[in-house]
Formats: structure tokens, C-alpha cells, sequence
């Protein structure tokens, strides 16, 4: 975390009495209690299940929680791009995997830099002529590059797409002294929400069993101790169970929002809690029926569904997108509206892309505000 | 625009030839030929009508932007938060219009301290309470604070419900000596994107006609030139035909965006081009059909249409999106695919906050990078 980060214009507030209810609108906060929890109850989980902690920090982008996740037990952290991976590296986070592949000349430059200044660095590679690109760029620089396999396990997005396409990288990262093979990933994105508990595990576990495979192979081929990382907070109970993952990626969990609370969990609910939620004032009050706020389509991510009003408003408030700055709270009884000037605060739809909207972390505890963080490789594409 | 701002992993490509393919993806990407094309037309459209013009900085969030259609004979800017009041004063940007009701207490401090240091500032009200405070904390500070009324023409999201509250309000802001009535606003947002033109034309001179009756109350009570402020790009040639509005607070015209160019314009077609597009990579490539880029829904606005394939790809290839970081390329045929770490540059679906997804604006003459233009005041919610 750089010592010249601007803390806004809630950094006045921290430590006051109530001031969780003074904050300065919109502004992203993070209940520490829940977020410890989360953190507890995943580490908790890990250490039971014997797998190893590698989260995502794709969700959070924070160097911060990246440390509280190593300090709980992580073995590293995953990043999904090469700025994200240059900022956990900056503020001396190890072990971090890079699950997309890097490919344009200019960045696997910037990859092979970092590689040099990073501990335990692992990138993730599908087709033959990047990973020729990695090689050369390894080799030129005199370094050894750390490659995973990311191997498709039906999302379609990136990932080999066959076990044999996977042999045939593995033989030629094997066969490279400026590269070394770590073990192969599958992420299962579109199985994280699949609604329902039972199908979602059949799906998964179907889904996984190449990575199974890959790893006899490799093993049987000397590789020591391979990782096989993937699953997300959707299936991160349903992966350990076959036995094929050692590692898990997942990210939601640190936060929750509601597109995951509207997936069922395994039998007994969610170990997780709502830790992040924005705070929003009343700045239009001219009808009964609903107000409108001050955190529209730039503080919410859209793509999922709607934000939920958790705090602050009458049971029954639903909220609706009023355009780039602006949300409505719709009251389920007109006699019980609020006033100009009240805050709310809403449970984030989809956490990932909703807390890239934001600079900062207001952490609270109860109803005080004590820290703020940054979120540092906001924007880091 | 501050000297010390980080231009990104592109700013040695400035002035470099044939830079505009080689820049590092995702890029937010500026044709600067297409954005002085659409500065000049809704200039030249002003002149002839004889509209004032305060285009709405929420679009890009830009000082550099703003200076040039100050320079192009806007009379000021209208921003949608104090915070990017706060960055175009900063800017030396005058006449700034805020166009959202400041409420919270915190916030008026700043909206206080901000006139003081600001030519020709004006915020909106839309309601007594807020009016009160406004003018308390005017007085106090010894300052006089120019007010705006807010009228709601059918959006309900924020401005009084009726002439006759916006004629109280009026009354009390004329009665004080710490406030100025500088005149009305009222924005339909909700007709901006009517599809069919001459609906959308219908339903604005109905929406606007309470703005005419409120400026001719007001000049017969002897307010001098009061502004009656409004229209957006989609309504910027019907709202001036109407004869009540006199300013007009456009913002997309100067990008332009899939949404947009899904409206019917007037007979003979849109006055303005599409400027903007998000530079993509192709970084996974391992199906006939489809490819994956590096640029998902952290990059794109998901509120709208999607983003539309412009240049780089073979004629009908469509764009999907698959995740936070990643977009699916989809071929009309098969035969006809992009190889691994080919660019693709996509119109974007809903500028406004397409671009507050983005810290830089790459900016292009023809096929080089030629400036970088930092995205001021994004998050500043």
C-alpha cells in the first residue's frame, strides 16, 4: 500500500463515534467483521479439507486483504491480469498465479520484468505460440519462468481444449530449461451459479475430471508436486471433493454479494457472510412512493442482479437503477418513506466489477468507521 | 490536468508510427478526427440555433475535453457530482453547473468552499429542506451561492413536482441575500433514447412546456436572463424547436455510443461519428468459431447494448461478454478467425460509464497514438 494514497473525504471520520452513519456518499464499506469471518471460515475450511489458499484477488484488487489472506494461510493469491499481478508484487505479496495468458509482446516484456522481482510468480499458458513467446523471452533474459497449463474445463473462455493439447505443452515446458511446469488449472466459471446445490456439484465434479488425468500424467512424468488450482466461491466445497483440485482460486468469498446469495449453498448455508455493501444518501425526496439515491450505475455493477437495500430503510425497500449517478428506493408502504438526507447502505449485486468502480474501502466496526483502504489495482486491466 | 499523472504503459508509443495497433490492451481509445467532428457540428448547430451550450462533463469526466468545448463556445460545463465540480474547477473550467441536489451537510461545506474559489458556479435544488441549508451555510460562510431550480419533466428522479413548487422555492431564493436565482432545469432523461424520432420529439415539447411558463414567471419577476437548462444528445434538435430551453446540457455527442446509434435521428442522420472504442487483444484462440479478448465487463458498461466489433475483425463478428476481464469474439464464419494476439478495436455500448471504467484516454490521428489524456475525475461519484 503506497504511504501517498488520497483517503478521501471520509479519512476525517476514522475512529469517531457513529461515524459509519456520517460517511460521505457513495462510499464502498467493508464490515471488518464479517470480512474477518469470511476469512476465518475459508482458512477454517482449508485447513480441514487439507487444500491449499491461493484467493483471487480479481474481486478485492487490494493489497491489503491480500496480506490478511497470506497471514490466514494462503499459499499466494491468483491475478487475473498482469497489472493486477505488478501491484500484489509491489506491496511483496507471493506466490501470485496469473490465470489469464499474457500475450502481447509488450506484456510478457513487463511479465519476464516482474518474474525477476517477484517470489514464487506463476503464469498460465494454453496455445503453443505464446508459449513459445514465454520461452524465448525467458531464455533472452537469462530467467526462469514458472508456467501452469490452463486446461478448459467447459467455460469456453481460455484453456486448452483437450487433455492431449495439455500433454503436448506440458512436454514442451518440460523440455525447456528457462521454464518450469507448476501444475495446470481449471476454473469452471459457468458453474459458479448454476442455482441449484445438486446439479451444480454433478456438473462440477464431471467438469474437473481431466484435471485428475493431467495430473497423473505429470506426476508420472516427475513433475513434482504439480498444482491443480481452480473451483470459485460457488463450487469451492463441491471441488475439494474430488479429489483433483490442491488448490482453490476462489475470490466472492472474502465479500458476498447477492447474485451469490441467490445461489443455494450446500446443506447448512453459506459460511459466508455480506461483508460489502455501498452507502448512499437520500438526495431527492419529492414523492411518496420512493426517493432517490445517490449511487446509480457507476457504484453498482450491472451485469448481475440488483443491488439490496440492507441497512437503513424500511423492510420491504427494493431499489431500482436510475441512470449513471442516481438509484431509486421504492418503499412497500408509502407512510413509511425516509427523509432527504437519510443514508442507506445496499448489499453489492456481482462484488467483483462493483468494487472496481471504487477507490477506497471504508472499513467499519459495529458503527464506526477505524480504516480505510485502498483499492490499489482498481482500473488495472 | 495535473502534470503528474501516470499515462500508462502507452505513453512511450506517443507520436510513434502506426502506434494505434501496437497500443497495450485494454485501451480505452480516442479518434480524435471523429470527437473534433462532433466538438465542431453541436458548435456550429449552437451558433445557428442560437442555444447556449453547457455539455455535461459526467460523460467524460475530462478537463482536457471541457477546455476544448469551452474553447469551442461552451459557456460552461454541467457536472453530475460535486466531485467532478471539484475537478473541473481545479481545471480552471468556469460557469460549472451541477445538476444533481447537494444535500448531505459534508457536501455543502465543500460546495461552500468550491464557490469560493470558482467563476460562475450553480448547483440545483429541488427542494425547501435542501434550500434552507444551502442558504444557511451561504450566509454563514459570507458568500452568495447561485441556485438553479430543479424541475422534474417526467424522469422522477430528482426536481420539484409542479410550477408551483418550483415557484416557492423561487420565492425564497429571492427573498435571500445569500442566494442568486440563476434560473430552471430540466432534464428528460427518460426520452433521451425514445427510439422512433417523432415520438421522441412529441414527448419532449410536452415534457419541457412547464420550463417555458416557469422562465416567463420568472422574468416577470424581474429575474435577468434566468438560464432554463436540459435537453441530452438524443433530444439536443427537438428541445430547441420547443423555444423554452436556452442552454443545453449534451454530453454523448462527443462520443457517440452503441446505444445512441440505435436511436432514429432527425431526417438525414446523426450530426456526430463514433469516437471511442476499447482496444482489445486476442488472448486465447483455441476454437473455430470464437476468441477470447482481454476486455470484459471491467471494461465495458453492461447497462446497455453490447459493444459493437468496429475494426480488426472480419465483417459480422459479434462480441460477447465472459466475465470480468474477458469477451468472446464470435465469426459469422469460421474459416474467417483472428489468430492469437490480434487487436480488435470495439465502438462502446453506453459511453458514460464505459468510460468511468477507464483512468486514460489514448488518443489517435488516423493509425498513431499522438496524446493521452487522463480520465480526471472518474469515481468521482
Amino acid at each position: 500500500m503506497s504511504n501517498n494514497v488520497n483517503l478521501g473525504p471520509n479519512a476525517t471520520l476514522i475512529g469517531a463515534k457513529g461515524s459509519r452513519a456520517r460517511l460521505t456518499t457513495p462510499a464502498l464499506v467493508l464490515d471488518l467483521e464479517a470480512f474477518e469471518h469470511n476469512l476465518a471460515a475459508m482458512a477454517a475450511f482449508a485447513r480441514a479439507t487439507g487444500i491449499g489458499l491461493r484467493p483471487h484477488v480479481k474481486t478485492h484488487k487490494s493489497v491489503e486483504i491480500a496480506r490478511r489472506q497470506i497471514a490466514a494461510g494462503a499459499r499466494g493469491v491468483s491475478a487475473a491480469t498482469l497489472g493486477e499481478a505488478e501491484t500484489m508484487v509491489a506491496g511483496d505479496i507471493p506466490g501470485v498465479l496469473i490465470t489469464s495468458p499474457v500475450v502481447p509482446a509488450a506484456k510478457i516484456e513487463r511479465l519476464i520484468a516482474l518474474n525477476q522481482r517477484a517470489r514464487g510468480l506463476m503464469v498460465v499458458v494454453d496455445h503453443p505460440d505464446n508459449l513459445a513467446a514465454l520461452e524465448a523471452a525467458a531464455r533472452q533474459a537469462g530467467t526462469r519462468l514458472r508456467v501452469v497449463i490452463d486446461v478448459d474445463v467447459g467455460t469456453k473462455r481460455t484453456g486448452v481444449d483437450s487433455i492431449q493439447s495439455a500433454l503436448a505443452l506440458a512436454k514442451i515446458i518440460m523440455a525447456s530449461d528457462a521454464l518450469t511446469l507448476s501444475g495446470v488449472q481449471g476454473y469452471a466459471g459457468h458453474l459458479q451459479h448454476v442455482i441449484d446445490y445438486a446439479e451444480r456439484r454433478r456438473l462440477s465434479h464431471e467438469a474437473l475430471r481431466p484435471l485428475a488425468v493431467l495430473r497423473d500424467q505429470l506426476r508420472h512424468w516427475g513433475v513434482m508436486d504439480p498444482i491443480v488450482s481452480g473451483a470459485g466461491t460457488g463450487t469451492f466445497d463441491i471441488d475439494t471433493e474430488g479429489g483433483a483440485l490442491n488448490e482453490l482460486q476462489v475470490g466472492s468469498y472474502v465479500f458476498m454479494d447477492v447474485q451469490y446469495d441467490e445461489v443455494e449453498p450446500a446443506r447448512g448455508g453459506w459460511r459466508f457472510r455480506p461483508s460489502l455493501f455501498v452507502a448512499a444518501s437520500v438526495i431527492s425526496a419529492n414523492h411518496p412512493d420512493h426517493v432517490t439515491i445517490d449511487a446509480g450505475l457507476k457504484c453498482f455493477a450491472t451485469d448481475g442482479p440488483l443491488p439490496r437495500v440492507m441497512r437503513g430503510a424500511p423492510p420491504g425497500t427494493r431499489y431500482a437503477f436510475m441512470g449513471d449517478e442516481h438509484g431509486r428506493l421504492v418503499f412497500a408502504n408509502a407512510a413509511e418513506g425516509l427523509p432527504l438526507g437519510a443514508m442507506v447502505e445496499c448489499f453489492v449485486p456481482h462484488c467483483d466489477p462493483s468494487v472496481n468502480l471504487h477507490d477506497l474501502y471504508h472499513c467499519v466496526r459495529g458503527d464506526q468507521l477505524v480504516e480505510i483502504w485502498p483499492i490499489d489495482a482498481r482500473g488495472r486491466h
